[in-house]
């Protein structure tokens, strides 16, 4: 299933993607009733937040959606051209990210010079980033004034569906309500002076993070399930050249494993986001600008994963 | 004006503290409506997070209650020895920690044989921490499994009433709805490992944060302002032992600087939390294990600021 957030004259309202429509998931919900159908669902909320929150499954009618699709040319179906999406979770209710692909942090380290950390190698190490400033698919990105360092992050996000603490790796999965594409934008500039001072990148990386286009269910992806992780083609173009393939599968510690590193002694909540941390090659940073400048004004960049859909943005 | 959030049968409710009460927001406004008073405010929401977000003032009713204690008795009026106080914000919309108190700096580093870095003098550094683990004044802290290295800080908290991006020094105090004290509790251990690999703390300091007892408006303090700071004593007791002793005014880079940092590129919205960072003395990391051991279960950890209260938890 495909959860989605839209926007509505002025509201974000949740919905699915149906083939090429987006069916509002409330008001769907109410067509579907209407029809003596999903009737044990007495109601879902306008917000994607609030039906994680509430521990809501829309797959049930998104089968029905599918295989009766009686709701074409009704007003809460929105062919996806006339739509516009925002990030599934607009605001989620929190954003961490981890630091999981060896190849990037190895290379990046490598590239100013630096040995590789023996301390990566034993637990899996996040951040946490500013869930107030996420930006949708399709929309612009501004390049902050203070930096001529501009650059992206291809990465995939973790949305927590059920709360937990200590959660076990291999109990990960049932707290995982999908997976989105990330942009993890960085003003490379203002993050290399700032860590300096040991207490990480914050400011480098607080001015947007893209997610989207859509928040796929875990159901989705048995087919290219390999134990605990999924093979998944990653790929970064910048104004349609390609410059970043890697794999989801390349990730040393596994989800379930970052998930249990974020949950140990503290609770996680439905609509918490985690980051994987950049595929390898998936950033300026680590190809080098002689592979690719700095992003400008006017670059569009294009983040693409394998049954998680083309996260797009241009920057001005 | 001193505002709370109390505990009410099973729900948080905002409240003011009025002298030894706390007097509920909403219905303390209903009942100084029923008075034919502070009519222009129609109505004050149960959350405290909400009413910052609708730019709402309780100071008129404030007043109001303070000079007519007609209210005393009612059951919206809760004397404080029975009223249980929750953080003022139990789950603030961010929470960002800055480290802005030189000796601080300075002597946890030296600590540890290192130099002062020289960029932080340039400019304010901040991490994002977990503001979904928030405790409250009087609360339980559990020490976790994971730390034998368990440490309190001691900071002020100062939090954002209204909204806005690049926010000059000196227009900051317009954003701020006031301070609180601030424990950012730290599993040392866990720490050190984490911050080689160059993201920051996060683990080391995700397990919870204390904020409290109460919100104090800046008004409040316009007797021991001097410029752009505030003359505060700040001292930090275990099991009533003075551990630590410093000033508010003894901060390197004024509050001012820290939300034009912060607001950088970056919108601001109410409900944000930003600390101050440890005033110097203020943590046992700089102190040493020769003046206080690490904390253990049953200690009792109380950090007072003057006009801002005492902040009390025990470990357990």
């Amino acid at each position: 299933m495909k959860y989605v957030t839209y926007l509505a004259e002025h509201d974000a309202r949740a919905g699915l993607l149906i083939g090429a429509h987006v069916v509002d998931l409330e008001r769907g919900l109410e067509w579907a009733q209407g029809q003596g159908r999903c009737l044990e669902q007495r109601h879902f909320p306008a917000s994607l937040l609030r039906f994680l929150e509430l521990g809501l499954d829309g797959r049930e009618l998104g089968a029905y959606l599918e295989e009766e699709t009686g709701w074409q040319g009704a007003d809460f179906a929105i062919p996806l051209e006339k739509a516009t999406l925002l990030a599934p979770l607009p605001t989620p209710r929190s954003f961490r990210d981890f630091y999981a692909f060896e190849e990037h942090v190895k290379t990046a380290r490598a590239n100013r010079g630096a040995e590789m950390v023996p301390e990566w190698y034993d637990f899996p190490v996040f951040y946490f980033s500013n869930h107030n400033a996420i930006v949708g698919p399709e929309a612009d990105v501004e390049r902050p004034s203070y930096t001529q360092r501009l650059d992206f992050e291809l990465e995939i996000a973790i949305v927590i569906g059920k709360q937990g603490r200590d959660i076990a790796p291999e109990q990960a999965h049932e707290h995982i309500a999908g997976l989105m594409v990330l942009n993890d934008w960085s003003a490379r500039d203002v993050q290399m002076q700032e860590v300096k001072v040991g207490l990480g990148p914050a400011k480098g990386k607080d001015f947007a993070t893209s997610m989207g286009p859509y928040l796929l269910t875990l159901d989705e992806l048995e087919a290219v399930r390999d134990g605990n992780r999924w093979a998944l083609e990653m790929t970064a173009r910048v104004n349609g050249r390609v410059l970043s393939r890697g794999n989801f599968q390349q990730i040393y510690f596994s989800v379930g494993e970052l998930i249990a590193r974020a949950s140990d002694g503290v609770t996680l909540y439905p609509g918490e986001v985690l980051g994987t941390g950049t595929v390898g090659t998936g950033c300026i940073l680590e190809l080098t600008t002689d592979v690719h400048r700095w992003l400008e004004p006017g670059d569009l960049v294009e983040l693409e994963v394998e049954r998680l859909g083309v996260l797009r943005n241009r920057i001005v």
